[in-house]
This record gives structure tokens, C-alpha cells and sequence, in this order.
């Protein structure tokens, strides 16, 4: 935990009470003293610091900090995710890797490769998925929680969704192991807004890609090596973030 | 499993007799006939295809091969790590993506930062790490396995071991968050090989900076945000394989 998020609501006064894992982490690991400061976050909101005004270094825990924002939020990361949904121990994964990285919308649907059985998975309910997506943030020094949005059947999906997104991207990309193309050929100008399409494990089917390259999208492959979703998702970020710097406005 | 991986020891005459978890892998996931062929490569050399002789469908499994190398052993990957000793829950995940992505060696060593304990993981012992960058290989379709070198005492390891190994590299690069320089500073040059240093949680300390930086190191950023070193390593080793792709010879 390299920040503390706090939720705006839990503020009273400039002042928060924490008394959860939060207060915890700043006695056990920090071993913070009354007059520290420590780096705190409001989430979805500016960045700052929180003095130690009190504390209660017994179970129940306690830790009172005086709150003071001086940074704004950083601005929405250029990338922007479409994964098949993947198999929930996981996403779970990809949702703090991916949230640590920046990653501004994170868009999960079916396909069909996709196990059916993934979809009763208690991760896709927000109140499951969103400590993971904190967790990177807490990780990363960020305060911008990305978006999730879950479509669970693919026709609807690709035909009247994904339609109404893509003005929003300048580049959309999709990976698949069967393409020639590279990213250097699919990305020869500074992307603004990227969208990347990742597959499920066993890939795309041929139905699915051609969905996609009629709304716009176009397949790229980085050579011959299979690589698990998770590792895909870290790869393929720092893939497009490399070329995304590498080429001037 | 996208391939089947064989020791050369095992194979007789062009056969092999599985009986372990590569069997169970395909009797009951591929769900091979008799007839059928199958992706399989020689540990460290060919890859090439198995096709099934007999089977024994009931435990214990039984598949036998006829083998056929088709295919020389990929080349070594350009990229070399070398780690501040990782907990060992994550090392073990970098073992498998490290090798699933394409590392030519792995060096560990110690830090300041690196807790005491986590020398003594038996992760450490090539009996227990070899399984590991065996799975990431098995799921990239690759047979050279990743050489594996540990150090415990970081003083030689950087006055001694490294000024050995330093003339086979055009780059040898340390991430360091304090850094002002990127990767597009540090690489301007098609690299043909790389060694990647990366710290523990928590950073090398300027000491250690140093001793990297008087054997030719050079440090750069990705920006402010901090990655888990599990994560660090997909990313970055994504992003060095895009600037070196994207730099013509």
C-alpha cells in the first residue's frame, strides 16, 4: 500500500477516523506516530497527504488524519481494455494488474471459448471486483479507479455497443495469434485513445475477429509464443505504452 | 500445455512411453487416438511432433509416442533479467512468465531491501524452479529453457561476477523509479542483447545504484507509478521488446 484511499464520504471537517485494514497497515507496517504525514488519495479525486492526528494502537485499531488534497487526479490513461472474459481467479488478477498499469475503461464480454461456468462467478458483482481494482491503485499511487462495464452476451455486445464507443478511439486493436501484422504496422501514428481487444485462452474464432475488423478493428499478432491472459494483458500494456511514447505528436 | 515437452534421456529409438502428468494432460484434456499427432520438443533442443502409438486409458495412464523434430531450437531470446531476490510466491510466478515471454538467463542476487528469509525458499533449488519455467514453456510452444544463476552475497556478485558477464551485452539497463531518463533515452540503438536489472519492493538503495552505474548500467523510469516487481518484469520486458523491435538494424 504505496497510498491511502479514502472515500470522499468517509471525510468529515478535512478530518477521517480510519479504523479498518487501512488503520491497520499505518500501525503494523508504517508504525506511524501522532504529527507523521503519510501520502493519502481520495478515490476517483485529487492526491495529498494526511497528518496523524491520534491514534489507538489496540485492537480495534484506530488512526485519525487530518486531510489535505495539493494534487489533482492524474488524467485518464490513453488505453483502454475489451477482454474476453477470462477465468475468475484470473481476472482477479488482471483487475489489479491492469488497474496498477492505468487503464481507464476495462470492458469484459463473452466469446466463444469463453467456459460458460465463468459467467456465475461472484468477481463480476462490483462489491467483489473493486478491492482488486483499489488494491492496484494503492499499489500504483493512483487514485482513478477504472471503469468496468460487463456485457455478457457477445452479439449485443459487438453489434450495439462497441458501435457507439469506438469514436472515442483513435486506434483499436485487436491481438490474435493468427495475424501478419505487427504493432508497428498497426500503429504508425501517436495513438490518443487506444482500445485493446484480448481474446480467451484457445484465442478468437474466426466469427468473433470478423465481428471486430467490421467495426474497425485491426488484428496484430506478436509472433509465436502463447501467453496466458494475465500475462498478455502486462505484456501488451507495456507493448502499446512503448510505442505510444516512441512516436511524437 | 500447447506443447509437450520430452527429456532426450527418455526417448529410445524415436519413442517415448509417458506415464505422468504430460499422459493424464493428453488422454484427458486433448483426448488423443490412436493415430493422432501432437506438438512435442526436446528440452533444450528440437521441436517437432508425436504421434500416438498406444494408449492406456485408465490409471495409470499410459501414452506412447513416435517422435519426429522438425524444427531447431528457437534462438536465445535478446533479453537477460537480473532480480533483487523476489518473495518467493512471486518468483515463482516470474519463473513461468519470464519464461513463457523468452529470457535467455535469470540472475538473482541480494539487496538491501530483500528480506533475509527469503534465502532460504527451497524455490531456490533447481529441482523446485525448473518445473516452473518448464510450465511457462510448455505454454509458450518453446524448449530452451532459461539458465538460472543465484547468488546470495550481492558485494561479489556485482565486483566479481558481473564485469565477467558484461561483454556479451550492447545494453545493460537498471529500473529505478528516482530516474529522469526513459527508455527511449537509454535505447537509440537496435539493441543486440539486454540485461535488465530490477530492485526489490521498496528499490535498490544508492549504494547499489552506484555499483550498477561504475559496471556500465544505465538507469531509467517508466514514471511515477509503482509496479509490483511480478508486474514490472511482463511490462518491461514488453516494452523493451517493442523500442528494440521498433529500431531498425
Amino acid at each position: 500500500m504505496n497510498i491511502v484511499l479514502l472515500d470522499q464520504k468517509e471525510i468529515h471537517d478535512a478530518r477521517i477516523v480510519l479504523t479498518d485494514r487501512r488503520a491497520k497497515h499505518l500501525l503494523k507496517v508504517l508504525q506511524v506516530q501522532v504529527g507523521d504525514t503519510v501520502r493519502i488519495g481520495i478515490i476517483d479525486g485529487p492526491k495529498g497527504y494526511g497528518t496523524v492526528l491520534a491514534l489507538g494502537r489496540k485492537y480495534p485499531f484506530q488512526v485519525d488524519l487530518q486531510v489535505q488534497c495539493t494534487e489533482a487526479m492524474a488524467e485518464k490513461p490513453p488505453i483502454d481494455l475489451l477482454l474476453a472474459l477470462p477465468r475468475p481467479i484470473m481476472l482477479k488478477r488482471i483487475f489489479s494488474q491492469a488497474a496498477a498499469l492505468g487503464v481507464g475503461t476495462i470492458f469484459i464480454t463473452h466469446a466463444q471459448r469463453v467456459e460458460k461456468s465463468f459467467w456465475s462467478a461472484n468477481l463480476l458483482q462490483e462489491e467483489e471486483y473493486r478491492p482488486h481494482l483499489l488494491a492496484g491503485l494503492e499499489q500504483a499511487v493512483d487514485t482513478r479507479v477504472p471503469a468496468v462495464h460487463i456485457y455478457e452476451r457477445f452479439k449485443p455486445f459487438i453489434e450495439d455497443v462497441i458501435p457507439e464507443k469506438i469514436n472515442g478511439y483513435s486506434h483499436l486493436l485487436i491481438a490474435h495469434p493468427g495475424s501478419n501484422a505487427s504493432l508497428n504496422t498497426v500503429i504508425t501514428e501517436r495513438p490518443e485513445r487506444l482500445l485493446l481487444a484480448i481474446g480467451p485462452e484457445g484465442g478468437w474464432i474466426d466469427y468473433e475477429i470478423n465481428q471486430f475488423s467490421a467495426c474497425g478493428f485491426s488484428a496484430f499478432s506478436l509472433g509465436e509464443r502463447i501467453l496466458k491472459v494475465d500475462t498478455a494483458v502486462v505484456a501488451l500494456h507495456g507493448r502499446l505504452s512503448e510505442r505510444r511514447e516512441s512516436l511524437s505528436l
